[in-house]
């Protein structure tokens, strides 16, 4: 199955999602942790698309009925870039714009620090909306 | 917002649905009455997508949080071509094998007369493709 990219900008504009979970964790130095996922679930029928993913972006891992990359550096390298080149036509572009500057704050460690009081407020406001995005 | 034929063609992999309705209606020749949909639902926030689609096909209505076209003939001429042209990637292509067949019986008019055996057979295997399809 060759995926063209405007195929599978459509199809995250219908099945994909940008996810931002935050969880306390005493064992971090921050006291809790910030898990990001670039997930896409399908029905069962239409497990092979899951694998064509994979293979389209080179990581991540099909479970179940989902296909998912949670791993930040390869959010950073593989995901961002191409969502950046392909633009998403719905509102899940505002997720991704979103995702997208939690990804880039942990590859920066702003995350840990918190040096940077503006990009720390900023990105209370991202967890605010990721918190609050399906309700 | 403008749609590339691919990124329709990933969001339908995705979101839309070839469905056929086959209905008693005693005021039909045949008895009942084969009501074909293409269908696009989309959660609230993405409304604005299905105008866009409304207005790429050139037909169909919008109604809520769906798009879709039930009028036969707009359904043989745009939406036919459009998926014939472009394929769809997903098993969703089978369902609109089997749509695709139901209509253009529907144009020959097979249904209403089924004056070939084999076509009517076939159509009656797509019916109950469409009735069981997603059970």
């Amino acid at each position: 199955m060759n995926l063209h990219a405007q195929w599978i900008i459509g199809f995250i504009d219908g099945n994909g999602s940008f996810n931002v979970c935050i969880k306390t964790n005493p064992k971090t130095h921050s006291g809790f942790e910030i898990l990001p996922e670039f997930v896409v679930t399908v029905p069962e029928r239409e497990k092979q698309v899951l694998y064509a993913l994979k293979s389209y972006f080179g990581c991540g891992y099909v479970k179940e009925n989902s296909f998912s990359i949670r791993n930040y550096k390869h959010l950073y390298d593989k995901i961002i870039p191409f969502f950046e080149k392909h633009k998403l036509l719905t509102k899940k572009r505002v997720d991704f714009e979103k995702f997208r500057f939690v990804i880039i704050s942990m590859i920066q460690g702003k995350h840990l620090t918190s040096e940077n009081l503006d990009s720390a407020k900023d990105l209370k406001e991202c967890f605010r909306y990721f918190q609050n995005k399906d309700k």
